[in-house]
Parts: structure tokens; C-alpha cells; sequence
């Protein structure tokens, strides 16, 4: 679809680095009126040849361990190294509360006011293609704006980890040296998704720092690697005296030269577009089907039939299948 | 369909416990070929009202930690209560080696030979539906064949422990008490799955044994609860004394009850059942996509355009499935 006047307008402006253009660009991105939603695919179309550029950096931890003064402190820090830092932030809010669990951008207002950064607060919930669709594409939009690190900031709560590692070249876990703290990640089967793995506060104690780091890497052999030339590494940092901060970067960079010289950087990324694409086709069919009439009409006693163990799910299935043909 | 005659005598010998008969169906709902997915649907709703007395239990743990002896032992206790035992594999075979991580019925020497118990090896792979398909359907076999407890054994590896839980009343989860041992379940998610954990070969090292379920206590109230009326247990057994397997199927009847009181064991299976049913619509989605002759035609050029970054993923998947349509 070619793109509309208005929307030409925006992508020039956005190629142009305007920050005005770029939260407005987003705004349609994250949008799931339909009208916008086929707005947003062109302009993402007329944007793709300028995007790929950034580093994608997925972090999470959760609460309490830190994340907001992390990346604020990461973020300045590379911000002295003369890069351009967006913070993304994907937040499975509480369907019960509606409330966000990653408040906004006042969490990190030092970087927030600076020229070269930029940061998006939680999109609103609810969209088509599920936690990481939003994101995704508005990483896309940074990225054609210029900007050499994406940071796509996640809750360590178990339910997106999944969807940002599926986004980002890398994933970056925060841990505290608390006592059971190896389970706050390893739980939810998070530690297999990250490649660096961050103590943050370790300032506040060096000590028990030193041992839980020693321990997860004593762990580290009981993993699979989630690639062959890429072993996890284990850090210390501190947010609030910025101790460690530079090796974090440094490391971030040694893994983004291991994997392109092992031809995985890349390889990764077309992996990734295709399981998007294949997940964007498996939403599509689901949804076609779901408001298919036939498959609508039927639905009701078909699922009262499962629920009484009148007929198997197999048969049902079946039945709704044939109901979905044309 | 109806059910054809030879299947219809299939199913009164199996209704009436003949053992051939149940090796018969279960390789029949084994099969993938078109015809006998045919034949084994009509039988399964032939045999369905037949189906949901027995108590489904899910077995797991890595390689190591006594999943046969522990089987063994507990299916014979079962047995001399007067019960009938019949042992399902779920085995997540290397697709590399071909190879099966869980053997066959050999590993259960004794407990194959009683007349109450059947022991049934892993099916081939590649079938339909994934790797709970086959071991759902011989489950609802079993039942109609008179089987008062179902224990589906899976090797503790992570990639089988979803579908199982998906098809049990309860989950059990075979621990070591050794050092690291608490990394083995927990890094794939499977610790959350679980609703009771049992120390094994607790007579080797009885003081490591009660340390280690009592950290696994401690860490308890980290886990979200997989049910609001149940909190997971932590038991102590040894398959090669007999300690403790009494014990295991006290607690698995105080899960029963508890449960079935609450109104929550009814609601669990009618729950696996819907999610069941909308498992097999996704895979036939797919398989219709995947098989529609526009799509075929459309997809190695969309998958290469994905893959240059020439289009965005969205943007092909909008085209793939507008070729699906009639």
C-alpha cells in the first residue's frame, strides 16, 4: 500500500531525526484501530530499508533488583560514548489492576532529558498480535530514526521474557546477591534466555556479590547455551557509583563481535523475522477463524459438548474445521 | 463415522480387558497414516463414555534420578492394593541420534510381568498434533480398558513436561538431593508444574536427602501455586527399600480429594480438554494453510523476502494468508 501524503511527511521527518515525528510515528505503531494498523504497515515498509542498524539489547530482573537505575546509568554511560539510546519498555500489566508495573519515564529522569535518548513508557495493552508486537515495531521506528542502541526493557516475571529475547540480539539479566535469588530467574526458565547476566547493587555487598556470581557460574555447566559460540558470561555492576558499567558495555560489544564473526549476528536476525512472520500468520488464521460465521455459529455447543465430555476433542476440533471451510 | 465392524469387535474385547485388544487400539491411536487417524477417532468416541475413572498422574525428572526403579516400586504397591497400573512413556526423542532417552518395557522387568499392569514404550515419533497427541489418546484407552491409575512418564528434560501436565490430574516430580540438584527441575520451568516433589533414593543419603527437601520447602513460597487449593509437597522416598511409596500415593489420594472437594479436579480435565481441542484446531489451521495450493506457490519467494529483510514480516504474512483465501 502506498503511503499517505501525511504519513510521507513523517517518515522524511523521521529520517530526519525529529523527535516530535518519532513519538508521533510510535503513537500510529502502537495503535490497533484498524485504519492505523495499515497506516503503520506502510510506513514500517517505507522505514525498513533504514532500520537493522541499532543494537538490540533486551534487559529484565525483577522487581526491585534495580532496572531503572541500571539503565539510567547504562544509558548515560553510552550516551558519553557519543551513541544515540532509546529505552523500550514491554510490560505485561496486571489484567486485575490494569496498572503498570514499569511506571513511566519519570523513573529515569536524568536520561530522559538528554538530546541523544529517548524513552517510551509501556504501550497500552490489548493489541493484536500479542506482548511483543508494539515493541517490535517501535524499535523498527527508532531504528530508522537513528539510534544506535535499543534498550527493550521487561519485567522478570516470566510472561514476555520469551517475545523480547525474540526481538533483541542479546539479553541482558539483572540479578540481585540475595539469598534464593538463583530461583527468582531460574524459575521461569529466564536464565536460559540471557547471555549476560548482570549482579546489580554490588556496591552494597561486595562479599555476598562475589559469591552468588561465583555460584552462577559454578551453575553456568548446567545449562545449554542457547548458542555454540556463546558461552554465558557473569558481571558485577553498580548503578549508583557506575562501577562495572564500562565492562558491561565492553562485554555487550565482545558479544556482538563473537556472533558476527561466527556469521550468528545475522543469522539470528533472519530467525527471528521468520518466527515473527510465521507467528503474525498463526494470529491471522486464528483470528480468521474465530470470526468466521460458521465457525461462530457452531462454536457455542461445540465447546459445551468438550466441556461435558460429550464428545472428544479431537471430533470437535474436526467439526470446527469443516465448519471453517468455504 | 461409524465405527467398522472389525473396530467395533475391537472395542467390546477392549471394553471387556482383553490385553490383546488394548495393544491393538493403542497402536492403532498410535498410527499417523490418514485412514487409521479415521479409525482411531471413531473408536475413541466409541470408547469415550468409558473414559475418566482413573486417576492420571504425570512422572518426571532428569535421566539419573530413578524414574524406572521409582515406577516400578510404586506401580507394584499399586497393584497389591488391588489395583490396576498401566505406564505410559512420553519421550522427546533426539531428533539428531533417533534415538529413545526413555528404553522400553525391559526397563520394568517385574512390574511388566503382573497381569494388573501394562507397560506401554514410547511411540514413533513425528505423528500429528505434537508429542502429547498419542500418549492422550492411549491414556483414554487405557481407561475404557479398566485402568484405575495412568502414569504418564516423561524424561525431565523440558520439552515434553507442558503436554503432560496438560493431560494429568497431577504432576510429580522425581528429585535428587544432590548438589545443584534444585537447578535440574527448575531451569526448564518444570518445578512449576509440579504439584508434588519426591526425594529419591532417599536411603543413600538420608541427611543430604532431608536438607535438600528442606531447602526445596523453604523455596516454596517463591512458586506462584500451580492451584489455589493445593500448595506442591515435598516428599522422601527410596524405590529400592520401599520407604515412602506408601506415603506418595497417600498424598496423591489427599490431592485427589482435595480437589475433587473443591470442585477443582472436574474443572482441570474440562479445562485440558477445551485447551486440548483448540491445540488440534491451531495444528489443522496450520496444516490447511501450510497445504492450500497459493500459499505453497506464494511462500519460498515470501520466506526469502523475509529473510533479505526485503520485506517486513508483517507485510508477508498479510500477503500469505490473503493468498489463503477460497
Amino acid at each position: 500500500m502506498a503511503l499517505e501524503p501525511d504519513d510521507e511527511v513523517l517518515a522524511t521527518a523521521l529520517l530526519a531525526r525529529q523527535r516530535r515525528a518519532l513519538a508521533k510515528a510510535i503513537t500510529l505503531v502502537e495503535s490497533s484501530r484498524p485504519d492505523h494498523r495499515l497506516r503503520a504497515q506502510s510506513l514500517l515498509d517505507r522505514l525498513l530499508p533504514h532500520t537493522g542498524k541499532a543494537l538490540r539489547i533486551g534487559i529484565s530482573g525483577v522487581p526491585g533488583v534495580g532496572k531503572s537505575t541500571f539503565i539510567e546509568a547504562f544509558g548515560m554511560y553510552l550516551l558519553a560514548q557519543g551513541l544515540r539510546v532509546a529505552v523500550l519498555a514491554v510490560d505485561p500489566s496486571s489484567p486485575l489492576t490494569g496498572g503498570s508495573i514499569l511506571g513511566d519515564k519519570t523513573r529515569m529522569e536524568r536520561l530522559s532529558q538528554q538530546e541523544n535518548a529517548y524513552i517510551r513508557p509501556s504501550p497500552a495493552r490489548g493489541a493484536l498480535g500479542g506482548v511483543g508486537h508494539q515493541s517490535r515495531e517501535a524499535m523498527l521506528v527508532c531504528e530508522a530514526a537513528g539510534f544506535d542502541v535499543i534498550i527493550v526493557e521487561t519485567v522478570g516475571v516470566g510472561q514476555s521474557e520469551t517475545a523480547v529475547a525474540s526481538m533483541c540480539d542479546v539479553f541482558l539479566l539483572l540479578q540481585l546477591p540475595n539469598a534464593g535469588d538463583e530461583l527468582q530467574g531460574i524459575k521461569k526458565g529466564i536464565l536460559e534466555l540471557a547471555d549476560i547476566v548482570v549482579y546489580n547493587k554490588a556496591d552494597l555487598d561486595p562479599r555476598a556479590t562475589a559469591v552468588a556470581a561465583g555460584q552462577m557460574k559454578a551453575a553456568l555447566h548446567m545449562l545449554r547455551p542457547a548458542s555454540p559460540h556463546w558461552q554465558m558470561q557473569v558481571l558485577q555492576a553498580s548503578a549508583s557509583t557506575g562501577e562495572g558499567i564500562p565492562e558491561v558495555w565492553a562485554m555487550l560489544q565482545s558479544y556482538r563481535d563473537t556472533m558476527q564473526q561466527a556469521g550468528a549476528f545475522d543469522e539470528r536476525r533472519k530467525h527471528q523475522a521468520e518466527a515473527w512472520m510465521w507467528h503474525l500468520v498463526e494470529a491471522g488464521l486464528q483470528e480468521r477463524f474465530r470470526s468466521h460465521a460458521a465457525v461462530r455459529a457452531a462454536l457455542p455447543q461445540a465447546l459445551q459438548q468438550v466441556a461435558d465430555g460429550h464428545a472428544s476433542p479431537a471430533t470437535v476440533a474436526t467439526l470446527l474445521l469443516d465448519a471453517f471451510r468455504p
